[in-house]
């Protein structure tokens, strides 16, 4: 099985079997009208990166208005805030990613964590249920940080949080249902939520819905309105490549802000913060989601990032990340390797590929070698992520063929290959 | 009263009511050990920057690590995480920030922002208060935000927020308080509070203490683990310098570690982010203070900026900022003009001068026009911060000869002087 052959088109076998998918990942790759972006990240000269759903890479935008930050901090100090715009960055940040999710432009700001956000928009849903609705629903085996979070939430409102495998959720729902949470996308097997279903059927037994958007935000097509959705929250340095740690987002539904509890009466979430008044009077909107100080200088990275994000348009970024899906799928399918397992639904997901192999660990250290980029999760599982921004179709079917030749060498029992892998 | 006199030295008064002042700043400059640092910060060629308490400005450390995080995010992406040491930042920078407040390395971690820590801080001692304890103690008129962000917290834990004047808080201690949260140097008067006395009032009355260090921290002898201090938070934009927005800091005294309750669950405070189990089992120490994923670019600012406060050191900075204080002071009280009141006491107090005066609004605008930026805080109060990173002694004489122009010569009801005033 160790097999010594190199070049991929030197095994006929190989050429054979991803012959077509590449001819079709040139024909694609042809007629892309996102091609032109490639060129505006900064990435690795080779390589394939299949871990924008973990961490995007930088843009030129981003770092350009890095460095002009930097310029505008030292020019202006602290009449920045005023005018260098820094004061109102969390809504115009929020209002670039609005389009990207389908909501209007006062709807969303960009703030802290997804975990702080969740905390919050758990909140408001739990401020607002009456005392017979103490129970906030979520998925089992879905992300844990977020049920985690609504535990601690719950524990604060005397609630309850109650985790359902996947296909009991909805039949759940009823009269004691405050809060719905979801991970639109999930994280470990990229299966998505019909979201205007699922919302409908919690509206139907007077329950909100919060979904978790940080593997679907640039990735997929999104219609938070269009779906009567209540609160949702995303992430800022996956699909939208904003950087390590980027500041995520919340949207609240425009029907929702008059009466919007926040958790962490903070500053910059008052209705005056520079007056500083005794008394806490919120500011209108999803200002009052603002906290404490937001951090400038990420959340300028995030906006160039965004900015890119927009000007691509959901609806072109969700079309490529399926295509660049379905080829490295089919790719992977045509491998024939007994043992993988692909865990992503053909229908309804997003734009990673889930693969599980008793030796998925190895297996991502040994591609990584080979300068595939994907990441692991326990237990199991390998994942790939097709950001629609800067990978193209050829990548896509050129990381199966890798993939069959790290499979087809067992290349992962290889010390010296594994030595050389990247740890992500 | 509108004089035309124009230099300074023009006036044989003004010279001669600062002339032994700026003699006394020329020999303290002369010897100053911290005078390097002054060029290691971008500041505007001309004017005295007197808001380092509200943002203080970008030296070369930042924004050189801030164009090394760029290359460090495009050349190592995903992996960054581990091999720039990204994971670890919020406690490295914690660490770094440790001997300015007088902590362990271990005890101090930077992230979110001061809101959300105080609210998790506010938080770990509401869960561990008994029953019959629950009364949050605050001061009234200190910084409103931090009674806010209380007041919303006690509505989660059944408890109550009492702000009370200053000379009334510690005689209110008893076995119904929880917490006494103060702002260690008053936000607006900078009057400073004995950190050893108060704690240890506290904890006879069985209470646990929260000390905002936010006007503290680079610019006053602090000494937490020598009081015997609880819990504190701090800010990072604004004498450490570390960026507009820059993450926050976090202290919880090391006998606290191991009962430390968050609030706010996030996968970051999580013992094993990365295995993602189920359950909620919180990291050990202050690491489980995280919520979600911290903003690295941010952080990395922060990280340059606190290294330079720590190679300046904590008790050189205190004594700098103190005799920048007293030689504005003085030169404030030489100025002799009827309405102007020095509100910052004269003992205990932190590194900016409260001046009230009716006019108080426009006289900062009209001596940012001369190149003084202090800031305004209704009602009625200018502020002057003396940030000893990079402030002479020479400026603080200076800053108030200007000031006496201003209002020898009635400069703030020039309309062509105000149109040009910085807006701060």
């Amino acid at each position: 099985m160790r097999g010594k052959t190199r070049g991929v088109t030197g095994s006929g076998m190989t050429a054979d079997r991803f012959g077509a998918l590449a001819r079709e990942a040139e024909a694609l790759d042809a007629a892309d009208p996102l091609a032109p972006f490639r060129a505006r990240f900064r990435l690795p000269a080779d390589g394939i990166y299949l871990a924008g759903h973990s961490l995007g890479p930088p843009s030129d935008a981003t770092v350009e208005r890095l460095a002009a930050v930097a310029e505008a901090w030292g020019g202006r100090l602290v009449s920045g805030w005023g005018e260098a715009g820094w004061i109102d960055l969390p809504l115009t940040v929020g209002a670039a990613i609005a389009p990207l999710v389908g909501a209007d432009s006062d709807e969303v700001i960009a703030c802290d964590s997804v975990s702080v956000n969740l905390f919050k928009l758990g909140h408001a849903a739990l401020a607002i249920a009456g005392p017979d609705r103490r129970l906030v629903l979520a998925e089992a085996n879905d992300f844990p940080t977020d049920a985690q979070v609504l535990e601690g939430l719950c524990a604060l409102h005397g609630a309850t949080l109650l985790r359902l495998p996947r296909d009991r959720i909805v039949e759940r729902l009823g009269p004691d249902v405050a809060l719905l949470a979801l991970c639109h996308v999930h994280y470990r097997t990229a299966a998505m939520w019909d979201m205007a279903a699922v919302t409908a059927a919690a509206h139907r037994a007077g329950a909100r819905v919060l979904w978790d958007l940080s593997h679907s935000t640039g990735a997929v097509e999104l219609g938070l309105n269009a779906a009567g959705a209540d609160y949702a929250v995303g992430c800022g340095y996956k699909y939208l490549n904003g950087g390590p740690g980027a500041p995520a987002f919340a949207y609240v539904a425009r029907r929702h802000h008059a009466g919007l509890a926040t958790p962490i009466r903070g500053w910059m979430g008052h209705a005056a913060p520079f007056a500083f008044e005794d008394g806490y009077r919120p500011a209108p909107g999803v200002r009052r989601l603002l906290a404490g100080t937001p951090p400038i200088l990420s959340l300028v990275a995030l906006h160039g990032a965004v900015g890119l994000a927009a000007e691509a348009g959901q609806a072109r970024l969700a079309a490529k990340a399926r295509a660049l899906v379905r080829l490295f799928r089919a790719g992977v399918a045509a491998i024939g390797e007994p043992g993988l397992v692909i865990e992503t639904p053909a229908d309804g997901h997003g734009a990673h590929l889930a693969v599980g192999h008793p030796e998925a660990w190895r297996i991502v250290r040994a591609l990584a070698a080979q300068g595939v980029v994907g990441d692991y999760r326990e237990p199991g599982g390998a994942r790939f992520g097709f950001s629609p921004m800067f990978l193209t179709h050829g990548a896509a079917v050129d990381a199966a063929r890798r993939l069959a030749r790290v499979l087809a060498e067992r290349r992962w029992d290889d010390p010296a290959l594994l030595a050389k892998a990247v740890v992500t």
